[in-house]
């Protein structure tokens, strides 16, 4: 059996514009030879869908497209789809998460997803009824374990694992001959390694080969990195799809591979800095395209090394013509500063626009004379720099239909180093789940082949320059010791005593970090949403309330 | 036995605050004689706490508080706690959502909440695992129902039911002689209707009183009415507490209630619009005392009728010793405008600043100068006003630490008739869950016993003044017909199709209300938390992706 993996980048909620996209897909792997086409989890309504599923015309609609797709191929080829099914439980969630395979426009089977992921980012409860068990479907002389993404994810042995059901142990065990999972599993840093381990477990806990197909493209904050798959049963990896874009590959079961390599032949380990860089790279170009609503990206350039970082981004993402870069220097901006803003601009080869901000501040100044008579100046009057700045970019997004890209990272997100609507304004934070320690390396990788981002902006102490000779470590702990303090306490929910205890930095320290984090919730509800990198983002995979009293012990 | 109902309003997260209150209330119950003193759900957790449990550090330190609280309770009393239990399933989530009794410290008995609910607001899955059934809890002659908030919501008869469980049905099978539901159950408009005909319903269904304990006070985005009632096996209410504020009351069963009323006897009707104002000043005075981040509230009044209503409300809730109006005219603002400003502050009794704004505008239109030239002034110049009001009032805001509410409502923010960083700034939104129409009632019941919202606040036609002669009917449909379009679409998550039948409304422009609520959602995503008055609020009880295309039929 020839089995192409169709690796698609969708536009959520899009179902007549997927389901053309799976057609193209399909009539290609056809004419490539495939004998059954498989495309990713909620084919055509691309992944996280969210509420969109609680409204019956879209369930309706969704059905529609999907029937019309399988009828409109051709009927030498099989086609494996996501798609919404009614459930077949009394009561619970009216839906199932499911898989489906056709063939000349017949429903020959389907699979209903088991194990449905409810935590960090996911919330597939809300919305789906799991399915009771699994069964292989019977087609062409094979027997295809069909299962859903998160089905795989219950292989290991834990004290307490997560999920009562194994599927995969399940198809194993009722004579699947191949194990099919279609995905929509996000990317994060050493995701792609921990997924690899999972499904090489199972290819050879079952003895049967393994074909993961896996979602492309980013939606909105998550990323889909792809790179699918074909693991054979003793371990080796058939196939790899290109991560971070869309592909259609076709691998042949039985396998010809002949090599007599280990266990570990095929699997090539990548570097965490160009995941990095790809993942936000197709983070940036994703949301501008698939919004549809913008001609440029605008990044507001201070001549410091997060705006650098983003502007770089944005170009390899878009395109320099694409791209428009904004100086806007106070009277606390340094020359350097500027000098480094034009150098990187000219490097870039996009337009730098200059707009010094000084007038606006006095107006405001001016405008708050009476109010403010009296007082030192102090964050009110920093502030009020970085939102004359956040509205001049607003202005030029409203005027020109420039995406404004937020530019702050996870470390300033965290503890509130950030001036709300102000540098915080944008219709995307590319650096938001970046610390400040990995926006220094990923400055470096951006600048492996050539100097881009100049070198002044990598070395001279980083400084929000809103009062004279300020330095962010006049008011933040160093940035290695809060990373990963941030780090213990954000990602891997430490308590205050444990991450003394691990860093052995002063409690004190640790306790106003912690504090600072929880106290600047608010500023975080009200953020653009932030690409997600890590295992742990800002935005809908950390929920806490706004209103709380947090005692750290 | 007199059972003591302890209507607390607890802080979320705060451990330690939330213990030493109940010991009041329970030193409180045991000195008016009571027997039994039963508080809300999570007690010292506070309702609701999201991502605070998966700390493992919090969730020991529930544990230590609550038991330190049921050991400081005199030993003559019963003591029903909510609180956190380690899961007695082997797989799934770590934790249950429990009901605690204790007697003179030593726990009598557990109840795990069996529904778990996990739609609109609701995450409950994401934390908890559910109990597996429910049995009595024996004490002092009694078997006590003990059951929790979700778990009485599976009463009625339904084709396809939430839950296959009916914890109250079981409890009544299995020789329960009194039911206690301890809840956290938030405030929406007509909830406390319906959720009287459950309790009303269980009651009679089981032959049995249902004590029905309640939180109250607000948590965010959520307002807890409180309300808790008792209800006689024949359906009377035999006692209620007070809506939207602390209370303790003592009930003796059996009741020597001896009215031979109906079965609706005690039952009253509420007002609605009384409900939504007590729920918008309960709203404004939690988020301003439990955050403890603020000296004052300050409000933009602009004359018309959302930043007047929202003005009034923050009176109410917090007096006018601590709220600050400011009226920011622009060239475009009319004389009446700033007039009517004028005038709701002298009622109100606070305070006026007058910030006009023409400098700063301005000075950004010169700073803009070069990069706009050449253009049509319109939405970007319009937005610079909006801009620099939102940049004045947080420069208020962070000078003098001023909560600044925003005044947008549900309607704007709905299709978007709002500026991102400008007129949307804000620590909290009053009205982000309040449409139009209802504005409009709302003020009319501010006003009832007085004039408080000027007249011609009322009666002039809706602009936000950002051109000369601009009405906000130039842009958006009649509100009574925006309104009704999007409740439809919101709040019963109908069609287009649905919507243009139930409404006769043009296709035309129930398909272009629909397409500006979705492509608003990036707005909303950067909105503050908005109080949640209806059945389904923005915020977090509404996900749907930033980045989509959805056609609409």
């Amino acid at each position: 059996m020839k089995i192409a993996i169709a690796q698609i980048n969708p536009v959520v909620g899009d179902l007549k514009g997927n389901a053309d996209k799976v057609l193209d897909y399909a009539h290609r792997a056809y004419a490539m030879g495939g004998d059954l086409a498989v495309f990713p989890e909620l084919t055509l309504v691309g992944y996280p869908p969210h509420d969109l599923v609680e409204y019956e015309s879209f369930v309706r609609e969704e059905e529609r497209q999907r029937l019309a797709v399988a009828r409109l191929v051709p009927p030498e080829i099989g086609l494996i789809l996501g798609g919404l099914a009614p459930s077949e439980r009394r009561t619970g969630k009216h839906l199932h998460n499911s898989a489906y395979l056709y063939e000349d426009g017949e429903e020959l089977g389907v699979a209903h997803k088991a194990l449905l992921p409810t935590y960090d980012v996911f919330d597939e409860l809300r919305h789906f009824a799991p399915g009771f068990g699994c069964s292989p479907i019977r087609w062409r002389g094979d027997r295809i374990g069909l299962h859903i993404c998160e089905d795989l994810w219950n292989v290991g042995p834990e004290a307490h694992p997560k999920y009562s059901l194994n599927p995969v142990k399940e198809l194993a065990q009722s004579g699947a001959t191949l194990l099919i999972n279609i995905s929509a599993s996000p990317h994060s840093q050493l995701k792609l390694s921990s997924r690899d381990v999972l499904i090489q477990s199972a290819a050879t806990f079952s003895g049967l080969p393994y074909v993961f197909v896996n979602q492309v493209g980013a939606n909105t904050e998550l990323i889909f990195d792809g790179s699918s798959c074909v693991c054979l049963p003793d371990g080796r990896l058939a196939t790899r799809l290109p991560a971070f874009e869309e592909a259609l590959q076709l691998w042949e079961w039985p396998d010809s591979m002949s090599k007599t390599d280990g266990p570990d032949a095929g699997y090539t380990a990548r570097q965490p800095m160009q995941d990095l860089h790809d993942a936000l790279v197709l983070g940036i170009r994703d949301y501008f395209h698939k919004t549809g609503a913008f001609t440029k990206a605008v990044v507001g350039l201070s001549g410091g090394i997060d705006s650098a970082v983003t502007c770089a981004l944005a170009v390899r993402a878009l395109g320099p013509d694409r791209v428009v870069g904004v100086s806007m220097p106070s009277k606390f901006s340094s020359d350097h500063s500027v000098e480094d803003a034009v150098h990187l601009a000219e490097a870039l080869r996009i337009p730098l626009l200059d707009i010094p901000i000084r007038g606006v501040v006095a107006a405001v100044d001016q405008a708050l004379k009476v109010s403010f008579a009296g007082t030192e100046a102090g964050v009110a009057e920093e502030n009020i720099q970085a939102r004359a700045r956040g509205t001049l970019l607003m202005a030029l997004s409203n005027k020109y239909g420039y995406l404004v890209l937020a530019t702050g990272n996870k470390s300033e997100l965290a503890v509130g180093y950030a001036t709300l609507y102000g540098d915080m304004n944008g219709g995307l934070s590319v650096l938001g789940d970046v610390f400040k320690g990995s926006v220094y390396a990923l400055a470096g990788y951006i600048n492996k082949d050539g100097t881009v981002i100049p070198k002044r902006t990598l070395t001279k102490a980083p400084s929000a320059e809103l009062r004279p000779d300020q330095k962010d470590q006049d008011t933040l702990p160093r940035y290695e010791q809060l990373d990963e303090v941030l780090r213990r306490y954000i990602e891997e929910q430490e308590s205050l005593d444990e991450i003394g205890e691990a860093t052995g930095f002063s409690r004190e320290l640790v306790a106003r970090i912690l504090a600072d984090v929880d106290r600047n919730e608010y500023k975080r509800r009200q953020a653009a949403p932030c690409l997600r990198t890590s295992s742990k983002a800002f935005g809908p995979g950390r929920c806490l309330p706004v209103v709380m009293r947090r005692v750290h012990r």
